[in-house]
Parts: C-alpha cells; sequence; structure tokens
C-alpha cells in the first residue's frame, strides 16, 4: 500500500476508534498482553537479528544497548500495558457543561485526535509504548521507528495488530512505515494526518517542521537550567546539581546549564567541582567561574549547548533578574530549577521563567510522564500549544463541542424573544 | 521603532504582565472604559475621517456599515469591558495537583502564553474587544487592523495604552501595526511572537501559515452544514435550515451546504424553497434535489463553497452515514449540525463528524464565544489544537508544571531508596 492508501485507511479506521467504547479498547489492550506474553521467543529472535547486523554494521555500544529487547524489557513492556488499562478513559470527559437557555446544553467533551504519525528512535518498546497509548486515546498511528530495529518493529507491529482486529478494533489503525522516502510522503498527507510526533535530533524535528504543513508536537530541544541562588542551603544546591547532571546524562531533561548567584559561588563553585569530578564531568564557565575554579573557558556556543553527556556550562549572574533573562534567552523551554530558601524568589521564577516546567529545590530530571504520574509519555512537549510539557494521554485527546437542542434558533435570541441564562451545570465527581 | 524592537519590547512587556495579579488588570480594565468613556467624542470623529476617505474610495457598503464605530457601538464595547472585568482571571488556575512523594509536590497551572500578534479586519471594535481579552489573559499584543480603520484604531490603541500605563500595566505590552510590509516582518519574529491569530480571508490565513514558523490559530473556512434525517420534525427542520442559512449570511457559522436524507427529500424540499425564498437565497443542487425542487446544477465545486450570501448548496443522501462521509470529506471542521428525532444517531453524528462544533436539533449561527457564555472571543478556531472551536479567555493561556521540592533528587527514587506516592491532592471548589 502507498503511503497515501496507508493513511486514508488509518482516517478510516480513526472514525470507527473514535466511537469504540473503553471496554472494547481495554479488551485490546488485554489480547496486547496475551499476544506478547506468547510470542516472547519469536519476538526475541527477531531482536537477535537486528542486533547482529547492528552489530556488524558498527552501531554504537550505547544504541546497541538501547535496541537491545530482552525478556526483562518485555516484561517492562507488559506491565507498562497493565498500568494502562488501569487508566481513566481520556475520551468522552467532560470539560464544560453550561445549560445556554432551557433545553439547549452545551458540552465540552474530549474527543481523539485521529490520525498521528509517530518518528521515534531505535528502542522498540517505544512502539509498544506509544501505540498502546494511541490506541486507549482512540487515535489511529502511523509509526516509523528506527532502521535498525527492522525486525523487531515489524513482529511488534504485527503482534499488536492481530490482536487488536480479534479484540473487534478496526484494522488499518495500526501501520509501520519502513523508509525515509514513506516519511517525506508521510508528511505530505495533511488532508488525512492530524498531527506528527517527531522523536530524534534537533535538525530532525526541524526537518519535519520545516516540511509539512501537518501541526507537529515535539521538543526540539533540552537545554535545562538550575539556579543557585545566593540564599540557599549548599550541600542540598550540590546534592540536587550533581543529581540534575549526572543521575543519566543522555536525557533531554538533564542539567547542561548551572547558573550561580555571585555571593554564593565561592563557596559552592569548588564544592561543586569536587562532587562532578568523581564522575568526571567536564565543565564550561564564564570568566568569573573561572577565577574560582579551573574550567575550560566558555564560547558564544557555550549557553546554547545540549552536551547529553558528562560535559556542563557554568555562568556567574549577579542576580535572579540575569538568571531569568539567561534562561529565557538560551534556554529552550523544557524543564528549568531554582534552588533557594527564599518562597518569593522561588515564584517570581517560577511565574518568569517561560519554561513547560518550572522547580523549586529539585532536580530536573523529575521532568517525565512516569514520575508525574501520567503513567506513560509519548514525549516531553516543549511547544506552548496542545500539550506541554510530558505528553500522557491527555496530550493525545483534543475535545469538541455538542450542543443539544430541540429546535432552537439564532433569530429568536436576536430578536430578544429569548435571553441566555448560562447556567453551569458541571457535574463534580 | 521596527518591528523587531516592537516585538522585543512586547517580549519583556508579557514578562512583567504574567506576574500582574487580576487586581491590577481589573484596574486597568476599568481605566480603558473611564478613558473610553471620556474620549467618545474623539474616537468618533477619527471614525468619520475613515468612513469619509473611504467612502471616497468607493469601499462597499456593508465594509463601512462594519467600519462605522459610533456612539452605540462604543457602547457597547465599554458593557463588553464591564463583563470582562467579571470572568474570573484564567491566568494561576490550577488545573491538576499531584503529590509526588512527601514534600515533592506536583502543580500544572495556567500561564499567559505570551506575545499574540493578531491581524484583524476593518471593525474598529474588534481591536478593543481582542486588546481587553489579552490583557485579562496577560498577555501581550501586536495588533494590525483594517487600513480603512486607520484614524480610528490609532485613537484607540493610544488611548488604551494610556489608560493601562496609568494602571500600572508596562507599556510595549500593546502595539498597533500599521502596514503589510510590517505583518511581512511579524511573521520573522518567531523568537519573540509565540502566537498569530489571523482573521480574513482564507487564502489570506494560509499565507500566514505557509509563511511563518510561528504557531497559527485560526479558522481557514467555515462551511458549516445541517443534515435532516428521515425521522425528524418537518417543521423543526424548516425552522433550523432557514435560521442557519439566512439569520446572518456574511459569517462563518452559517450554513452553506444542506444535506437531506432521500426518504424525507419529497417533503421537505418545496417546503424549505417556499421558505427560503421569501429571503431570496439561490440553491445549488445534486440531480436528486433537481428531481424535485427546481435549483441551479451543482458542480465539482459545489460542496467546498463558502458563500457568505444568500446561497446554498443541497445534497440528497441515502443515510447518516453518507452524510457523515460528506461532511468529513468537504466540511471545514467548524460547525455542523444534525436534526432528527433519534437521540442515538444524533449521538453517531456528533462523535463521528470531525469538527469543533457538533450540534443536534439546532442551528448552526449558536457558534460564538458569546452565546457559548465565554464573555467574549477572539475567533473561532478550526485547529484541533491548543484552542479548538470560539476561543475565549481560556485559549489565550497556555499552562506550565510547577514542581514544589525540598531537596529531592532523582537518584533516590531510582536506587528504590524513595517511591513515587502520586496522590491527588486538587482542591476541588
Amino acid at each position: 500500500m502507498s503511503v497515501l492508501e496507508i493513511s486514508k485507511s488509518a482516517k478510516k479506521a480513526a472514525s470507527e476508534l473514535a466511537v469504540s467504547n473503553s471496554e472494547i479498547k481495554n479488551r485490546a489492550l488485554e489480547e496486547i498482553i496475551k499476544v506478547l506474553s506468547d510470542n516472547k521467543e519469536r519476538i526475541i529472535a527477531a531482536n537477535q537479528e537486528d542486533l547482529q547486523r547492528s552489530q556488524e554494521e558498527n552501531l554504537a555500544a550505547p544504541l546497541l544497548r538501547r535496541l537491545k529487547f530482552d525478556e526483562a524489557k518485555l516484561n517492562d513492556v507488559i506491565d507498562g500495558i497493565h498500568s494502562l488499562i488501569k487508566l481513566e478513559d481520556p475520551v468522552g470527559k467532560v470539560l464544560l457543561a453550561t445549560e445556554l437557555d432551557q433545553g439547549l446544553e452545551l458540552y465540552k467533551v474530549a474527543a481523539p485526535i485521529g490520525v498521528i504519525g509517530i518518528i521515534f528512535e531505535s528502542r522498540p518498546d517505544a512502539l509498544v509504548q506509544i501505540s498502546t497509548l494511541c490506541l486507549k486515546s482512540g487515535n489511529s498511528v502511523l509509526l516509523k521507528g528506527g532502521r535498525e530495529a527492522t525486525a523487531t518493529n515489524r513482529i511488534l507491529t504485527e503482534l499488536i495488530s492481530e490482536a487488536t482486529t480479534k479484540a473487534g478494533i478496526p484494522s488499518g489503525w495500526i501501520t509501520l512505515l519502513e523508509t525515509r522516502s514513506d516519511v517525506n510522503e508521510m508528511l505530505k498527507q495533511e488532508e488525512y494526518i492530524d498531527l506528527i510526533i517527531p522523536r530524534g535530533s534537533n535538525e530532525f524535528v526541524r526537518y519535519i517542521m520545516d516540511n509539512s504543513r501537518i501541526p507537529v508536537m515535539g521538543h526540539a530541544d533540552g537545554i535545562c537550567h538550575c539556579y543557585v541562588d545566593a540564599d540557599v542551603d549548599l550541600e542540598m544546591a550540590v546534592k540536587i546539581v550533581v543529581d540534575a547532571k549526572t543521575q543519566y546524562v543522555a536525557v533531554c531533561n538533564a542539567m547542561e546549564t548551572l547558573l550561580v548567584h555571585e555571593q554564593i559561588a565561592a563557596n559552592l563553585l569548588p564544592r561543586l567541582k569536587e562532587e562532578l569530578s568523581k564522575f568526571n564531568v567536564e565543565i564550561f564557565g564564564c570568566e568569573k567561574t573561572a577565577a574560582i575554579i579551573d574550567v575550560n573557558p566558555a564560547n558564544s556556543e557555550t549557553w546554547k549547548t545540549e552536551y547529553l553527556d558528562y560535559k556542563m556550562s557554568v555562568k556567574v549572574v549577579s542576580n535572579l533578574k540575569e538568571a531569568i533573562d539567561h534562561i529565557n534567552t538560551y534556554g529552550s523551554g523544557h524543564t528549568d530549577s531554582i534552588i533557594t530558601n527564599d518562597r518569593e524568589k522561588a515564584e517570581l521564577f517560577m511565574n518568569v521563567v517561560d519554561s513547560g516546567n518550572v522547580f523549586w529545590n529539585c532536580s530536573t530530571r523529575f521532568s517525565d510522564g512516569f514520575k508525574y504520574g501520567f503513567g506513560a509519555e509519548v514525549g516531553i512537549s516543549t511547544s506552548k500549544f496542545h500539550a506541554r510539557g510530558p505528553v500522557g494521554l491527555d496530550g493525545l485527546v483534543t475535545y469538541k463541542y455538542k450542543l443539544y437542542g430541540n429546535g432552537q434558533i439564532v433569530a429568536d435570541y436576536a430578536n430578544k424573544k429569548r435571553q441566555f441564562v448560562h447556567k453551569n451545570i458541571l457535574k463534580k465527581d
């Protein structure tokens, strides 16, 4: 099938999925668990094939680790689906209810988005997480995974498709795309695809945004900051900064730049350097930093750099305002944390820093759908629109206004024969 | 000032506006009311200047009517600001609150978008409505109005800016752009402008979307449908269709296409034609329609046409499914209404028709922020993302996640030293 035909068929399936109730969708998720459990050996064998080919092609070790899909990872994925089944169905949730007039009732109701195209990296577990989130939220999905994982992705898609058809979900709701030219074709299907979620490098996300009229939800960068204020518990500051930098360096919510108030710099920086040196963290610092500790000199690119590595930038600032301005200039709107004893300063920081996640006295690494209790996430959005921050089930639905009448016409209100009452009739649970 | 400088200054003002409390913003709205009331004569004189020049330039009569800003319209606008003051401040509203662990609390909080660029048509009342909505929601605004209204827009912007500065709102939050080249410059300011809302023709909205990396919220078309089912109260159907078509033809929520179930067509269409002929409505119909009433023949463009006039398209369909498919193929995702006695069919229609506003037994003309009780609207969005349907105050905010800790680090959770509790702590009112 061409990508056009796949997209049309996904749209058609989406119409049917939109009216599939929670029971059917949960039953389909149960079937997925069953089929994954029953076919562990086949899945692992397919993954072995991918691993072997990738080793021969000299794929880097961290990428090989991400590609590996063994029994432990498969069990994690299955646990994830069990949790997803327990989550409330986001579709049909009433967000607002207003009686406009007697017998004329307005409801704002959550509804599926429709067809979502997702481009993700080499982890096969991402395929299962993303497709099950889309299913629960009533969306069709076109998936394009990493080339390295071809065999694993094929068998996973095949099994998921089989399982869901069995449960009464329309076929066509899930399709795996395999080539780069398929992705380019997908970007043209604005008539059938409602949203693209690209996961990958900055350049890649920008390429997608610039080459499609379809709305894109993604994060383009993860340049996260910690700002250590003058009025601070030094030990807490060291602990948080070390965690934010080193707990897992290859992820978008790791800290890349540390901002330090000049009054605390001479106390904090030597102590911090000692701790960071245990992880061999390389530091790029401004001149004031270099006057206190031994660092590589910062240059014009330093503040815009996402290292994703045991490297970080350090800048000494004169006050909170300079810190906020720095973050709003060089940050990527992802996650930024202030470490201070002063609640008022923390509130100002959290209100003025223009990022999706703004933290007080804790590590930037908390910015994550699982940690937030969303059950799962398809990614973290640095856009301000639709979903911002970690995107779970709620980020995969839109809403529509439903108006129930019994013959009302606008002329009667224009002529003042009738008047709007606008009474809130939302039931609270 | 260049558009770049204006945008920078708007961004700076937005940072301050983000922390302006409701009291200051409402005081500023009171000051706007005062200054508009005190300067009625100056405003009307400026508008007379615009009207006279436009008459000399042979501006069409309906446009002249929209341009006119007399005491009655000024009073309406002032009434609107009084209502806006009474509306709840959308900024700071807590949308979700979760205790992640003891002393680690997550809040999802509504926040201003930042800087919004709005391009609107010739009505000067739109300038006041839009700018006061932006103020209340904590956003800076760049306004570009119709050229015809230059003098009126200038004095309105000047007065609003004066009044708000007096109330302590940072200057630079509102600026009037005057030329087409200013608009083109504005589209390039992705670093400073967060959202563009274009109001105008389809071609214009598409031009904006294709020529800016800034997110665009707008409606590109208003091709609204009524579908009259077989099982229906004929009189109600006639009443609703006539209202949807004729109550105000020049607006995006007017019906453009009527779909009729074949079992009812022979009864409905003659009766309807009789009523519509009182308004001289011209009908373009499919072959089955033409076999029942005298109409112009439909062609390949008919179903995609937004007349905004006393003209409409009529198609006879075999069943509900054909009606839904027609709407999802040719509609614009704006507003579509089903007229039927069958609640189940109505629910199916409302769930599967992929539009922002889906109605049962009432006129498409109800799709409007004022009628929905939103107090006011900046426009109607046919996008599925961020805001959909009529966009009021709630559509002018985004949200951010605020996480309050006291030294928590992720390593403790990775090492299982601590566990997440994910307890809902949202206070219901």
